[in-house]
């Protein structure tokens, strides 16, 4: 039976405990990482070739890409439920990542004669990488994908690791394609994320590679940084649910299960300021674990979880700010109010009917979101993931004439004697 | 003597060199920084105190923060120009980073019912390098803090090396105390970073470390990434400047000797539309070279600098998009409207008095600036970059019930059950 714990009298060894997310670390993956990409980089095609001799023999790079018959036998292979749901979903999510877009070009009159701006530009190529192994998640496709396009990308590479027959899967396929990757290869691990880094097997080389992934995925997106960007680093899911008075304990439990079905290593956090609900929860969760085909997962995830007892909704989210989820759900009377108390989360999911898993696939925002209490730092996954911002001035003779006493005292003050002389110069022939 | 030569006839391997950026490799820093912070960690004083007995022995954790008398003394060291110059620079980049502020809360209705939003947070505390030694730039702390500042960062901590006497330099510490840093240590190197990144030797722990600096810092700041977030990797300096017609040679010289002069790194490419103007520049700059004092600088970073000559303007921007320059300088009638044509610089420079030193101090504009061709995937730094994006939804029951169709077959195809049932209960229980 899980227990219930009041926040006020956590011991500071429980309060860090509850605090804490399973840490995923990187050991020897990051080396034989490397290893990969060292012998990608020095022979791309028998590399790769090797590594998938066992699914097909003599493999050559035309055959990782995905072909117009592929797409069309993954879109006849899954059901029509998840091809209208992939619909659905995709129109939500684009419509809030549309919504997200900010002026695409303004300019400022920074001082008279002096104009500075800034004009917004769409990467020209980016990589998606879709796990397609145990957890194959379409939604993964869309989320990562859609914003790539709401922002203007022209060329979305999507990649997915083949399974027997050298076939993707369907719904991962599907997905894909409906999305709008541009090219969909078949490819996974560190082969995938080197080829797009570096342009290897046939795949063009991309600007930026997005996408969730196993170890060996984080590790090779963490080595290729630098050459090109990557999206923050992520862990396992997490969720914090706070719920002020009475709620049917039933959802709140399902709400709850939700949280921790997705991976062993999961965290699940529930702060109620009911002892009674707290205790009906519990009982549910143990009675319903047992009937689900993920118990063996939610028993291990259920070590990173708590049922908490607060004195009020502040004591809760205070606990929250501290926590800094990826999803927080607020049940609370007049939730939307409480927004402007919530400093770090990823994605803040408000009132009765708005369940995390809503968020997870259909509402519009994104899914991809920072955890492990890196909500302080990082926002998740948006058009602007996918947007550089280049800033340009344009002075007239006299600003800069005006402006030559301030450049020149602090480049003087630096050493950069050059830099002093070509707006001094300037001002010197301006006068002539 | 400099070799002027047309773009049209470059090899393709002299094309490569030229697009080329002196790659700044980090080999056995790596392992040496990282020894570093493990000692850090392991205990913060003893390592601390150890690596700084020569400049001050037995130092003290209360030994670090710069003090209101030493912040007092720096401002009464400083010459008055180079005050009056910080304090025009700093008006000037607060006014055009208060101008790149978005919403910072809005929502749109999805669906029917179906409300999802964003809300922008500041980071809370952000640490910020600034170098002390030879290239002491008080510009540096004015351009990393002023953006802090204005998307309302309430904890700003800088860290800058200490020299002789255990002191900072005057100008470092007058600039960064006049840009808003909150707090102020004499620290420096990996020592520096990690103190930021755990929270050690009484600095806080910070959720984002920004600001340039050497190979040991930049290896620092990619070993404590994910556990804060770090601001892109910078490479040298580098500018590619255009000149459409004829124009004054002399100017152009300085120009791009001002590229030249930071680092034997640095890398330049001027580009212009008359063999005259590119002969004449070439002949200027060998001779201003020898009587300048960071001549050994500048004879060496030569070696990465070109002067081409090419045959219209588009054939010079499509080199440049090409190169994705850190700083792109443009000389042309109209030099406005060619902003469309650029598709990957840091920042531009527009006109004839559009020198990029004026960028690097005061126009307002940021001189962080992706190097190395990284403008492709990077932007430069911005409020931004210290602003989190949360989003949020609130749906309504009737609106997840229509959902709950596209929830329930994306979770079930996932093989995600508690996902399905927390919203396939709530329509059940909503229509009893």
């Amino acid at each position: 039976m899980f227990l219930v714990e009041c926040v006020a009298d956590l011991t500071p060894e429980r309060r860090r405990s509850v605090l804490a997310r399973a840490n995923r670390a990187l050991p020897e993956v990051v080396s034989q990482t490397q290893a990969i990409l060292d012998r990608l980089l020095e022979s791309p095609e028998y590399e790769t070739a090797r590594e998938y001799r066992s699914l097909k023999p003599n493999l050559s790079p035309s055959d990782l890409l995905v072909t117009e018959e592929e797409i069309a036998a993954s879109n006849a292979a899954i059901s029509p439920e998840l091809k209208k749901a992939l619909k659905v979903a995709l129109t939500n999510i684009q419509t809030f990542h549309e919504a997200q877009l900010e002026r695409p070009m303004w300019l400022t009159e920074v001082s008279p004669g002096l104009i500075a701006g800034r004009v917004t530009r769409p990467l020209a190529k980016v990589g998606v990488y879709i796990p397609g192994g145990r957890g194959a998640y379409p939604s993964s496709a869309l989320m990562n994908i859609i914003p790539a396009k709401v922002a203007g990308v022209k060329e979305i590479i999507a990649v997915t690791p083949p399974g027997p027959g050298f076939l993707a899967r369907p719904e991962i396929v599907a997905a894909a394609h409906l999305a709008g990757a541009t090219k969909i290869y078949k490819l996974g691990g560190a082969w995938a994320i080197g080829s797009l880094a570096y342009g290897l097997n046939g795949l063009p080389k991309v600007d930026k590679i997005v996408g969730p992934g196993n170890m060996w995925v984080t590790a090779a997106k963490l080595a290729v940084y630098g050459e090109v960007d990557i999206d923050a680093p992520a862990g396992p899911s997490e969720g914090f649910i706070i719920v002020e008075g009475h709620y049917d304990p039933e959802i709140i439990a399902w709400d709850f299960l939700a949280q921790l079905e997705h991976d062993p290593q999961a965290s699940a956090v529930l702060v109620v300021t009911s002892l009674e609900l707290a205790d009906a929860v519990a009982k549910i969760v143990a009675h319903e674990t047992v009937h689900l085909e993920r118990a063996p997962i939610i028993n291990q995830s259920l070590e990173n979880a708590a049922i908490l007892v607060a004195k009020d909704i502040n004591e809760a989210l205070d606990l929250a700010n501290e926590y800094a989820p990826e999803h927080l759900q607020i049940i609370a009377p007049d939730a939307l109010s409480l927004l402007g108390r919530i400093q770090n989360a990823g994605s803040v999911f408000l009132g009765p009917s708005s369940p995390i898993p809503g968020g997870d696939y259909a509402t519009g925002p994104n899914h991809v979101l920072p955890t492990g209490g890196s909500a302080r730092s990082f926002s998740g996954l948006s058009t602007d993931s996918f947007l550089r911002k280049m800033t340009f001035q344009k002075v007239s003779s006299q600003a800069l004439r005006e402006l030559t006493p301030t450049i020149s005292a602090l480049a003087r003050a630096e050493g950069l004697i050059a830099h002093a002389k070509t707006v001094e110069i300037r001002a010197l022939k301006d006068q002539d």
